[in-house]
């Protein structure tokens, strides 16, 4: 294991409680480092991805992302972006489950590591793995540039999120997905699918992104509130369509990791499929709710988590036009953010996991069992 | 909605106090009716899908699994098999994602859909939405042969389960997966991948079939001492990995929808990036651990959970060597039942619900907020 040179201003607490809560905050700044590659007059270029990256990105049909924990969780929502933007259909697999598995090779296809540690072991193998089976093209995105998973890829991008400490992912999670959206406009420009008015408006909205996050981090008062009515629970399930799903999933993991709460993310429409048959007034129902075209049938999904009982927490778009009432409570975002939506939605869920445990008085930074990169399997 | 015409015999509850456990019992009869197609000297030909079977699998390149709940599990199972016997890549998807999300449409791609009811308002959305895109080799596999998915669909196998009463989904399940079997060998063929004496091997399996779930079923008496001890938890963890992990995951959709248990599974691998925060003495760890090459990291996956003091209870195949020991229960199938195993695997997780739900006097059939067929978004 190689250890980035740190400096001493990004690893002291400074104002704040405790690692998790600094990072979170850090969120802006590890984003616009991030993007400072197109900051200004830049574009997306395959370059942004290494020097060999025309070649290898060069007749690229499909995508495999491998990753564990909240990396997949990253991939997942990519994989919305890269069938939607850039026309390329994309895998999102569990690395343990590659690894192991007999699966069908593909050359065409561009493999994705997503690690922040870039020391994952089953990440790392499961790159192996990939590339024993004649697939070359590959590519880590990682926030430790000098670590095995970057020097193992033919290409890379090194996430800006500065050192992590708190166990639970936060800043690398944002970044990573800031990646994958460059990866998907560099994929959709190559492919001759992103016209250029579309690649200056997904631009703009990349360069924006540390503003618009800065503005959802001025929720943490009022989440802090619904934290104190939360902390007492047994459980909770987060629901979320499309590429808000995976949002839900990384909400209920951090809530999972630090508070301890037996948190479980479901893709809203399999609801009535099973865990409807959990919800009662002991079951609280966070909802991640962006003003799309799925809001609607969000809010049916809603209706019946409430007609059951079940307390709800949404955390809605400006302008979703879902009102307060008894047992729905509401967090207003800022307007609706497009493709980067994720990004935004999955901060309120960091800090509402934050302020959880930190009523439970759970030891935020190192929670029990768990280590901050796995690097055995 | 169209009804079968059931005999008086099938839907009469006999010596069964609830008609789930009827029809986990009716397992071996059920799959023996569902494969009587390949009984006795028959093999496996496209013609098992209908009519139409040589000409729409003829130049399939992928299959793309769509379904809901229950169903959606059997389609993750599929996967392995498809990808390892057939060679085929596969991707498995929640209808109600699909239908929802821009995807990149194959037209070599055959698209299985799956429904017990061939109803599911999701499931049959999704077909249409696969069919608008041009994707036209579609194949049902259901369970009511006059259900409107199997009209909409080019080829159908019709699983002879029976009429399913039961609002838990069992029988259903096994005789998909008997169809998914009879698919994956059928592709396999197909592309030149089943040499004579394979085919003669998994043949031979699948007509054994019954007779190993009937031994499986003897369990119950043991599961039903399990079961006294779990009914008074809160939560629950299922493990498993591979072809298992859906097994896992079907195991704790059975426990939730009927014991009103919040049971999550997760790919054994990834226990370690989140959900071992959660596991404690209240938190018991179901594994599912077929004698595989993946036992042994299995059994290190057991080992961490038993150190931070969770108490397991461990499915395992004869022969597999892991031992009781205080916080560890063993309960031992037959031998390995190589590709076919998740299939055993499933009973006796079918079973411990309906005991646990048994022990907490909720409404088997019926339980609260769900409905057997989900005919509606």
């Amino acid at each position: 294991v190689h250890l980035s040179s740190l400096s001493a201003d990004a690893v002291e607490l400074g104002q704040f409680r405790h690692y998790m809560q600094k990072e979170i905050f850090e969120q802006p700044q590890a984003l616009a480092q991030t993007l400072e590659i197109i900051a200004g007059g830049g574009s997306v270029t395959p370059q942004l991805f290494g020097a060999r990256a025309p070649e290898v990105l060069d007749g690229v049909r499909r995508v495999l992302v491998l990753a564990c924990g909240t990396s997949y969780h990253a991939g997942l929502v990519a994989r919305y972006w890269l069938e939607s933007v850039a026309k390329l259909p994309c895998t999102v697999e569990i690395a343990s489950e590659y690894r192991y598995r007999d699966s069908v090779p593909d050359p065409d296809t561009l493999v994705v590591v997503i690690s922040q540690s870039g020391e994952t072991a089953d990440t790392l193998a499961a790159l192996k793995h990939a590339l024993a089976q004649g697939m070359q093209r590959t590519l880590a995105i990682c926030n430790v540039p000098e670590s095995a998973i970057v020097r193992e890829a033919s290409l890379r991008f090194i996430t800006r999120a500065g050192p992590e400490i708190g166990v639970a992912s936060t800043k690398a999670f944002t970044t990573q997905l800031a990646a994958l959206a460059l990866l998907t406009l560099t994929l959709a420009k190559l492919g001759g699918r992103l016209p250029a008015e579309d690649e200056a408006h997904h631009l703009q909205n990349l360069r924006h992104l540390p503003v618009a996050v800065q503005k959802v981090l001025e929720l943490e008062p009022a989440i802090e509130r619904w934290a104190q009515r939360f902390a007492g629970k047994q459980h909770a399930l987060f629901l979320g369509r499309g590429s808000h799903w995976p949002i839900a999933m990384e909400g209920a993991l951090k809530l999972k990791e630090i508070s301890y709460i037996h948190a479980e993310a479901y893709a809203a429409g399999e609801l009535k499929h099973g865990p409807l048959a959990l919800v009662d007034k002991n079951m609280p129902v966070i909802a991640v709710a962006p003003a799309n075209r799925l809001l609607e049938k969000l809010k049916s999904n809603l209706q019946e988590v409430r007609a059951r009982g079940g307390e709800l927490y949404v955390f809605a778009d400006a302008g979703s036009e879902i009102a307060e009432s008894e047992g729905v409570h509401i967090l207003q975002l800022p307007e609706h953010y497009g493709m980067l939506s994720p990004v935004l939605h999955v901060v309120p869920l960091q800090l509402l996991s934050y302020h959880a445990a930190l009523v439970k008085g759970t030891d935020v930074d190192k929670p029990r069992n768990l280590a901050k990169s796995v690097t055995v399997e």
